[in-house]
């Protein structure tokens, strides 16, 4: 290139991206046992945010554990660079506009409060999605509770492996027999628009 | 939750995310020798296609090794690993209905054909920064050829490490010191546009 050329004159910034996207960026946090209604909330409030022209996105074991961390095995050390690439990945997200959430057990408060420092504290909004282990067992949509009490998964959180509950999340959902997911987006929602992020 | 709960009723695809952002997504997967321009011609088409309303977005090595990839070295099965995790990372961006790039060198033809089969083919645009060595030496922005010439640095590309230039990109940009980055994001625009993306 000529000697003249200005090298990256006109950089396009985080906030550039959120004035072309009408909204602001963050990160919402779903932690919560298996079965404790993380994707089901996240899935609701994605399409609700679609009808409101938020451009959202979910990272979940769906898209992550099949892609980019499939060589990542479910061990203390293996959840603990699953969590960390995941962090690393929703901070792009949100420096590149998105409301991203990302729905895993992610039950390792450390974890957690890293996934915070990485995406930044401003940006990070915590949601704990909280379900007694025998309501996530009784509903076991996948059926993985009976295979971890049959031996035949390991390391599974709740049965053989723990679950550290947030200290103080942003946002706590209470998700029993009698709940609604609705009323949950309602509340996520309200935050939102509290903090003045959708 | 209650009984009668649909679960993920209304789930958002990445059609509805290209719907609502007006335009359509795609990888522009830049390759080239270091300091072959990659990073400036990334750059100046992410303003243009900014000015343009296109949510465009760009992963370098300034975000990506510092992060997520942070773990990996330099190495055959670094670089390996470095390109495999960037295609996944990718993928998720265009699922996500944004125009990404990505800017690393990618010497491998064999890692840069896996990115197009996870990023999928009807999504993925190679495009070859063609610079002679002498060209990127002579510019040398970092540095960093001065410091390989010393042996300060190992397995770096067209000293020590091959570099293995694309068959059949879908864009070839020769990037020799008469060229303009305005006439190559030009021709990047111009493809787009062709290919109906932005």
């Amino acid at each position: 290139m000529s000697e003249n050329t200005v090298w990256h004159p006109n950089k396009v910034t985080a906030k550039n991206r959120e004035d072309l996207l009408l909204h602001r960026s963050a990160c919402l946090w779903f932690t919560g046992l298996s079965g404790s209604g993380k994707s089901t909330i996240a899935a609701e409030l994605e399409y609700r945010l679609y009808q409101r022209n938020v451009l959202a996105y979910i990272l979940d074991g769906d898209n992550i554990r099949q892609g980019l961390n499939r060589d990542l095995d479910f061990s203390p050390e293996g959840r603990r660079e699953n969590i960390r690439r995941i962090s690393e990945v929703a901070k792009l997200f949100v420096d590149a506009g998105l409301v991203v959430m990302t729905a895993f057990i992610s039950p390792y408060r450390e974890d957690r409060d890293r996934a915070r420092a990485i995406i930044g504290s401003d940006r990070f909004v915590e949601v704990f999605v909280d379900a007694d282990l025998d309501v996530c067992e009784r509903r076991d949509p996948k059926g993985l509770y009976k295979k971890a009490r049959a031996g035949e998964i390991g390391d599974f959180t709740g049965v053989s492996a723990p679950y550290e509950p947030p200290v103080s999340p942003d946002i706590t959902l209470v998700n029993d027999d009698r709940s609604d997911v609705g009323t949950h987006v309602e509340t996520i929602i309200g935050y939102l628009n509290d903090r003045a992020i959708a």
